[in-house]
């Protein structure tokens, strides 16, 4: 009865289950303010995460080409991760979600009395 | 260090908690496909998804305000849901990710062959 648009929607399935977790958009949006950023500079900017949460998401993004994660051979060794183009193209998706957010999270219950 | 930057993006973590799950996107997908649906055609549509889950989550859509569940008084009571003008709202977060992901996760290995 589906098949035909949820052949369609496969990818976008595929996409929700990737970045579909309150986390990944938050450190897409983060890493976006500044070319690179570091890991406690990420747990800063993404407030609220642990650090066991944060290494996971990191580790699911980088393995999903979306961010890349770049050690320098300093001591102490310096990591720091910035955006893919893959990445970078999330930020769209990032937007929306601001322009959504802004719309309708700050200002509900002014526009929707109603509900 | 971040609080002025932390202070603007409230509400954008705020919608990233509220919709950031692998499911939440899926069923604002499914729910704009057509006007209303009921349980278990979302089901279908949103393949993979277990009972308890939709249902978990259809009820925080709708304390969201996302969605409207509407209860017709029939033999068997038919339960429908769809969405508010809050939840069309979020479409082009749909369309956005549905943009990324048809250009991203289905041609990745072709576009992205040096990762």
């Amino acid at each position: 009865m589906h098949s035909v648009s949820e052949s369609c929607d496969k990818s976008f399935v595929a996409a929700a289950k990737l970045i579909g977790d309150k986390w990944s958009l938050q450190i897409v949006h983060s890493l976006a303010q500044s070319e690179t950023q570091r890991f406690n500079e990420l747990q800063e900017t993404v407030g609220g995460i642990c650090p066991g949460t944060l290494s996971a998401r990191l580790d699911q993004l980088e393995k999903s080409e979306i961010i890349v994660r770049q050690v320098f051979a300093e001591v102490p060794p310096r990591v720091e991760y910035r955006l893919t183009a893959k990445g970078i193209a999330l930020l769209p998706v990032v937007k929306a979600l601001k322009d959504w957010s802004s719309q309708h999270l700050e200002t509900a219950r002014v526009l929707d009395p109603a509900h």
